[in-house]
């Protein structure tokens, strides 16, 4: 049995689903993977709790983040600088949300966790998206491991089929379907109902975000196509090298049309290669039932690659809530940790 | 760079993909993944050619089966046994044809390189049929390792994310349509081919063996799903034991019905836990807009796997072809020799 620590930064919906998870899985991690993971912090921007010697943190299963705070252990002010200097390095694992344009705090407190020599594993797309490249020379400089499979598309495995499935092949392109809030919205459209009815479903089913800006603007996808493209292609291009195009009222129309002709319109994430460079952009594009993404319906997501050997592989599905995204931090912990390796 | 020999059994159409491969990817597996992996030695049934001391064996490229027996340096009778006593263990490549029932001959030699510490990677479902239960303890027990990613649709991903991408997560259920065959031939007949028009264009676009049996009565794809069953679930089931019913001239009646209702027939391989045991069953089943596998068309394949907290994973596509098995030998190779660890 592997004895780890567990720090976590994020008690928002993954975050708690994270707590809950891990209590959860205990006797199958300790089972299957002969793991045994103490969560020994919690912390949130306000501060958290540190488990002592020989301890867990307290159950907070049924907590939210006022439940946190307010708890008699919550020390108000604890970072995760103090947090990893006093623990065992383990595995830090980070669910807040950075932007994209810096990734900070969360880039600065995942630098110093692996430079301490703790595995990192985030759901984080901020990060990420400043500067993936870097932490990942960070861990293996530190002779530590990172993974992100929660940031490109919670439990969709689409990192994964990039850095395993396709060793050895030449990833020529990708192309996804990475935002299940417009896909959801396009679906709908491609039925006839209007861009604001497809989105006021969305919202009712908890599907769009409260403010789904960033997702029918196209930002979300783009964030998730650059940090996958970035992976796959070792650039360390930025979010602003994406040519992005959302959805707008006109888009209802072509939803329309593409339906009456047998195609869809799907908000299509596209990395090409061209030249030594990768070509990022995001933008509702025709597809016909012949594509590969073609039956990514509803609030699914969905990857391609394109290969020069293996032809072209395509992942699908995997769900994109708080549970699914705390699942692939779960996972990324596993395979960190070494019960599963190839 | 790590410098490690490879010694190849079987030079039908996938081993001679595999030697054309290794001399085509030879820069970039250098470069990307610091390995140089050395053909030490090609066998096939009637014997073989070794290389000597600091070369490898001779240009491949061109020969068939006839050019490697016809070449001057091929020793006949020399056999797995003597290949890997005389080499430096490395990984054994095996991509022979051998039953399901027993596995032998491939069984045996898998065996025996294991536990001379040899990793082995193979394409071949016979001895993963027969017991790949116990070829996975020998490679644990040898501290070497064993894929075959090859042996569940050439390079389809299926078995990798079973065992990375779904770390954690309990499996509940697995559906496959895993020959492309008789997919090829259930598409056309629910365009409204006749069984026979359908399968004659299969056999003309090469898609169909010359003898199709295996794949139309379903025995392919049976096999196939008792490999990723038996991974999956950690059982040692049988062939036997996997219900089976394949294509008739009754299923093209029931494609076109289907059609017509807007749903596809699809031979469906499936694996369902039920009280503690799998069952298993190959058979014609009709899907609906909604399922997953509804859009793997054609000679594609598609596996989704049923989750409990990651939800409903499904990887499809990936080359079939001699050159996809190849790539997915080679991909196995890579993640075995650790350069892409977790």
């Amino acid at each position: 049995m592997t004895t780890t620590n567990v720090a976590l930064l994020g008690f928002g919906n993954v975050g708690r689903a994270f707590v809950r998870l891990l209590a959860e899985k205990r006797a199958s991690l300790a089972g299957r993977d002969g793991l045994d993971l103490r969560l020994k912090a919690v912390l949130c921007a306000r501060g958290g709790i540190l488990a002592g010697e020989g301890e867990d943190v307290p159950d907070l299963a049924g907590a939210d983040r006022e439940g946190l705070a307010g708890h008699p252990r919550f020390e108000r002010g604890l970072n995760p600088g103090a947090v990893l200097r006093r623990l065992k390095p383990g595995v830090f694992a980070e669910c807040i949300s950075s932007p994209p344009e810096t990734g900070e705090p969360a880039l600065g407190h995942l630098r110093e966790a692996l430079s301490r020599g703790w595995h990192a594993v985030t759901a984080d797309k901020g990060p990420l998206a400043a500067d993936a490249g870097g932490l990942r020379e960070a861990a293996r400089a530190a002779g530590t491991g990172f993974r992100f499979s929660a940031a490109t598309g919670a439990a969709l495995p689409a990192a994964d089929i990039a850095l395993f499935s396709l060793a050895g092949a030449e990833i020529e392109s990708i192309q996804g379907i990475l935002n299940g809030t417009t896909n959801f919205v396009l679906t709908r459209m491609g039925r006839g109902e209007s861009y604001e009815e497809a989105l006021a479903a969305a919202r009712r089913l908890g599907i769009a975000e409260p403010d789904p800006t960033r997702d029918v603007e196209g930002l979300d996808a783009a964030v998730k196509l650059l940090i996958l493209s970035n992976l796959v292609f070792g650039e360390s291009r930025q979010i602003g090298d994406v040519r992005v195009r959302g959805l707008s009222a006109a888009t209802a129309d072509e939803a329309r049309r593409a339906a009456a002709a047998g195609r869809k319109i799907k908000l299509l994430a596209s990395a090409v290669r061209r030249g030594g460079r990768t070509e990022l952009s995001v933008e509702p594009a025709v597809l016909d039932a012949g594509h590969p993404l073609f039956g990514v319906d509803g609030a699914e997501k969905g990857v391609t690659f394109f290969t020069d050997t293996m032809g072209a592989v395509t992942v699908s599905g995997g769900k994109s809530d708080p549970r699914g995204a705390a699942a692939a931090m779960l996972k990324d912990i596993i395979l960190l940790l070494g019960s599963r390796r190839p």
